[in-house]
């Protein structure tokens, strides 16, 4: 089972199709796809000419290419551990496999921490893996279609997971010292051709809608973050018929394109700094003044027709540089407009190719090719494959984003609007990473097997602000208003507002007011019956939930069920019924005890536990009369939960003694209203639950009265 | 209906039985009390010669008598708009005469802050009130008995509040200047008996039971500290024949008793340090070394042979001195003592006086008589009146305690063992002061007409600490424990205890132990089952009160409902049906995080939601198998609400990520368990409420799981 022979050809079927066939020929059909996989990955390993090679570090921010030989194997183990499928083979190994990929919080890159083991002993772990996988394939139970619940996903995810690193690791291999390295191994040898550099241009692509995202009915493996629905409106624009190549960039860079500040984001500028960067990654300088060109294993002759690679932020300041240049509005694509660009040119989805389409899937060279090689409609080339292409898009996930529990952070840590997407796949990209759905991303300053192509449009970026609120001041507002009811206590901000809509059903129902409008719930439920409704919060932080919700339509965040694990959750307005009447809603921002005197005119305000928040609340009390319409109701919820944090004593309403007896903020309340207000109807208990954690619970009982103005 | 003219006599009847009669003629009799009650307090400003008298402070530390003029009038007001009978008559006056009696915290005795108005205005605004009040009296529906509910009990308040400030003015009025008085004033002339003073000695008072407190069946009006029950044995002690005169109290002054430190408690000498104090406050040094005496109105030859009149800390002083004198145990008889010699003598009740048995109820001179005037039987002589007489015992609440709604600080800002009673009454005690069930109490430096019998005693002074617990990280846990269900939620303690019990119904049953016991509720239950239960949690603020039920079968705390309003409750093991058992129980303090190896060779241990305050859980998990017998249980209740103020993070079971994956706590719990323990059955959810206000709560879910051992 080892690979001590050097590889000559990499098989690489595409990946399985999960849905349709004979479950037993299937059950085969994954045992193939495993270790083809794993053999290909482990014929990364064969060029390394010594030990040393597997503990250098190719790049100083990641871990040695030892610790990627383990990972993929160590993934296995830990997914069908945490599945329950297996128990572990080497905890040691499967610990200091696990993490590392990412520049994430937890990862711990001080190689301090770490004493390697050797390459042999890696070697040795990884064929048990194999071994037990292989047994595993065998004996669980299968059935079609294999889908989230099914045993085969976490193999799949094995699988899928080791081929993301075939890629990620090639990367890694380019950047080790070329004396490390079998220069000539059979497998990895680059293209030869380099063509004469074409002039590229633009060719005009007509805008339409593209509609993305995936079912989980899909026949196919896939990510968390392909699944959703999204679509887009595409206006028309022009996209460069070729990939950027070395030679068309290699005059930005001549222009000094490195060293002037102008052409980069400000991100792009530290990154350019701190590297002290020239010229692309994969470009080495001469004496002479030429460039040397590095490939997987070793230096050849510069290849001016084959696509620049770079990362992201030099791609975003070729682009500006080029507009500067020109005077267009030159910029990277969107996703969607990738993805416009794809559904143009009518390519096809993986399964359905008898070959690849252009330079993907290991079929061709290791390496890039000239970038007029491959030709697609309308006068397009590499629309996919050669080296991956960077959008403009931060990665988000689609509507209806769900997490796979076993793998909870593939997706939401890099849902921060810092990883930008890569499209198209490259030379080495397989499996999953051919279809259409895929969808990757990585940090901006992060290098791959990537360049790009540009576009000229005027159509604006839209950076969705796409993350995952996780204020834990806001969050618990966000179940609380949106999410799941607890101890069957009906949803609060609902069930008020309705109190509201059935005491005011035949009365004026133009202008309503809600203060205290937190996450907007109640706000948005008044609109059924109010024609405008105001929902003021003291906290921006609590309204922005209830603009993202009346400008998208949906939000969604973080809760902590335990510790620092997380739940995802999205929730749309839609699905509670409340799309319809959503611009009839506005947030402001706005201070109880210091309200605004434009705030006037209503039919309805509802104050909603917000007195016992508030440093000086009878204030307000004093100036809702005039605030209301005649005949206007005043509704009042309240905890009289006074707190000296909040609102210093002598400004409590209730809960002192005032000439040495009791008062309760009730009596006050009365009290201060009774001269402007008659009170309708008795009061009455309104239960409500935030959720702290997926066990601990704030479970509050709000007094509800109602005033009407006299 | 104002009293220009002089009184000559008080008109003093017997409180109102309010139980027995015709509706309509108790109606009468209760007018013609609150009239009677109110002149009598007005006849003692007659002596006031100049409108001066009524702003010139007696006691630095109390307000000037216009504050009490007002205040008895203004009493009546508060709390008659408090109970929703009447409409303020002057909201000004009602504001600066409502507070400032004792010496709390809400009492305001700066006098910068008050504009004290013009006696005639004061006497017109009482006035108004009588008038208020007396068609008041008038219009009210009147049922018999007249209890705590009726519309009658208020104004009864009033008037025995009115009656116990015409003894406590009266105490002010002599210690104003008596230039400032008509000494001569006919309602208000001393005794000019002063016999030769008689030799004390002490006579037996064989022991018995006692048995105090009244239902609130009773027939006559009570402050809510008089009701509930209390017994008590008492044993054979001896009491002073007589009070201490002024004579014999001055052989202690001529002792140097008031400056030797030996005597005096720390509080003692702190005051009298303080107040530079050589005498009893109404001795009047003169110049020749003699002493003049001050009566209420003025100054005369000194009767020695009255009795004295000191404040607590100089009649203990004064015991101190003679126990030093004489070798014996000398003090102050208690509460109970007072009563056992009340019942051994055979002390009627008032209502059944046809004239009082000693000098009470102003029907004798407006002063104190001759300690040898009023006999008992025994020999004894004042076993009530004369002057009140101190005793060691502060005040507290008997058990079933209650407060009137109406008046909740009438008593429990004094249950702070800072308050001593006084007992038995003095020459201007009237109305409920006469009653045997009657209980007043006084910062241990105030003076009142009191003085004080000594009693020879072996046995101890036991002061109960029978405050009301109000440590907030506490209450919530006493509820918590043996309080009110919320939500529907099942006792939560006894839950877990019966789960237990349930689950080792046929296993060996010596040795529990609950860790995390907080107030002690599971510890108690579980001594149902198991021969001896040992309750052990961090906070010895909790297991205090564990403590306080096994050793008194009862606890109090107090719980807020809104701001600083709160209420009082009283939990008793009785009437848990857990009294039976409580001597299996104990309480330690301990640390999970590093428990004592002798917690060994239990049966049971219950670990209850404690892992997750403890700053290194794992420790424990790692002993506990070795803490149990063979077959041993360990249950486990937690939250899983991992919090980095008591964990630190390296230190979290659960809730972490782990080589990249999420581990939960249930599931280290359950990896760090498995080799030593078997798990038994399935995990359960069990929900807890803490109360935190009337109206806020935390309302979180327990995960139960049980563990037995290999």
């Amino acid at each position: 089972m080892t690979t001590n022979s050097a590889t000559t050809e990499i098989k690489t079927p595409y990946t399985v199709n999960l849905s349709t066939g004979d479950p037993e020929a299937k059950r085969e059909e994954i045992r193939r796809y495993f270790h083809e996989t794993y053999d290909a990955y482990e014929a990364l390993f064969e060029p390394f000419l010594d030990k040393v090679a597997y503990t250098t570090r190719a790049d100083a921010l990641r871990h040695p290419l030892i610790f990627y030989y383990g990972h993929t194997a160590t993934f296995f183990m830990n997914k069908l551990v945490l599945a329950k499928l297996v128990d572990r083979i080497n905890p040691g190994f499967e610990s200091i496999f696990a993490i590392g990929v990412d520049e994430m919080s937890w990862d711990d890159l001080n190689e301090a921490h770490y004493a390697w083991p050797d390459p042999d002993e890696v070697r040795e772990y990884r064929a048990q893996v194999r071994e037990c996988i292989d047994q595993l394939i065998s004996k669980l139970p299968i059935k079609l279609p294999i889908g989230w619940e099914s045993p085969f996903w976490p193999i799949m995810m094995g699988i899928e997971h080791e081929r993301i690193h075939l890629e990620t690791s090639s990367v890694l291999i380019r950047q080790l010292p070329t004396s490390l390295l079998d220069g000539e191994h059979p497998a990895w040898q680059p293209s030869d051709s380099d063509t004469t550099p074409q002039t590229n241009e633009i060719i005009a692509v007509p805008g339409k809608s593209v509609a993305l995202g995936k079912s989980l009915e899909d026949a196919y493996y896939g990510w968390d973050n392909e699944y959703g629905t999204y679509s887009k409106e595409i206006t028309d624009f022009g996209a460069s018929k070729y990939l950027v190549s070395n030679d068309e960039f290699l005059a930005f860079v001549q222009d000094g394109g490195y060293s002037n500040r102008d052409f980069w984001t400000e991100e792009g500028w530290n990154w350019v700094s701190y590297e002290k960067a020239t010229c692309p990654r994969f470009w080495l300088p001469q004496p002479d003044g030429s460039y040397k060109f590095r490939t997987m294993l070793k230096e050849i002759d510069m290849p001016w027709s084959w696509p620049v690679e770079t990362n992201y932020l030099e791609a975003k300041a070729f682009c500006n540089w080029k507009a500067a240049k020109t005077g267009q509005p030159v910029r990277l694509p969107t996703e969607e407009e990738w993805y416009r660009l794809l559904d143009y040119t009518e390519v096809p989805d993986a399964p359905a190719w008898k070959k690849a389409p252009g330079n993907l899937n290991l079929e061709g060279p290791a390496s890039s090719v000239p970038v007029d090689t491959h030709p697609f409609k309308h006068g397009f080339y590499d629309v996919v494959g050669n080296v991956w292409q960077h959008t403009e898009t931060p990665i988000r996930g689609y509507d209806g984003f769900e997490i796979h529990p076993l793998y909870d952070d593939f997706s939401t840590p890099t849902f921060d609007t810092k990883h930008n997407m890569i499209k198209g796949g490259s030379w080495i990209s397989t499996g999953n990473e051919l279809m259409r759905d895929s969808r990757y991303a990585f940090r901006r300053h992060f290098y791959q097997h990537a360049g790009f192509r540009y576009v000229i449009s005027d159509a604006p970026v839209e950076i969705p602000d796409d993350s995952w609120e996780t204020d834990p001041e806001v969050i618990p507002y966000c179940e609380f208003n949106y999410g799941k009811e607890y101890f069957d206590v009906d949803n609060y901000p609902e069930k008020l507002a309705q109190i509201c809509l059935d005491i005011a059903s035949d009365r004026k129902r133009e202008k309503a007011l809600v203060l205290g409008c937190k996450t907007g719930r109640a706000a948005f439920e008044l609109a059924a019956g109010y024609k405008n409704v105001t929902g003021i919060d003291f906290s921006a932080r609590m309204i922005r939930i209830g603009v993202q919700l009346k400008e998208k339509g949906y939000t969604q965040y973080t809760l902590p069920e335990e510790g620092e694990i997380s739940s995802f959750h999205q929730v749309k307005l839609q699905n509670l019924g409340l799309d319809g009447t959503r611009d009839r809603v506005e947030f402001m921002q706005g201070d109880l005890s210091n309200l605004k005197e434009i705030y006037q005119g209503y039919d309805l305000i509802l104050l909603d536990t917000l007195l016992e928040r508030s440093y000086d609340p009878q204030k307000f009390l004093e100036s809702a009369s005039k605030r209301l319409n005649e005949g206007g109701l005043l509704v009042i919820a309240s905890t009289y939960d006074w707190q000296e944090k909040v609102t210093s004593r002598d400004h409590w309403l209730g809960g002192i003694k005032v000439n040495g007896e009791n008062v309760t903020g009730k009596d006050r309340i009365e009290e201060l209203l009774s001269k402007e207000f008659k009170k309708l109807g008795t009061s009455r208990d309104l239960e409500y639950v935030l959720r702290r954690t997926a066990r601990t619970f704030d479970h509050n009982i709000a007094d509800l009265t109602v005033w009407e103005k006299r």
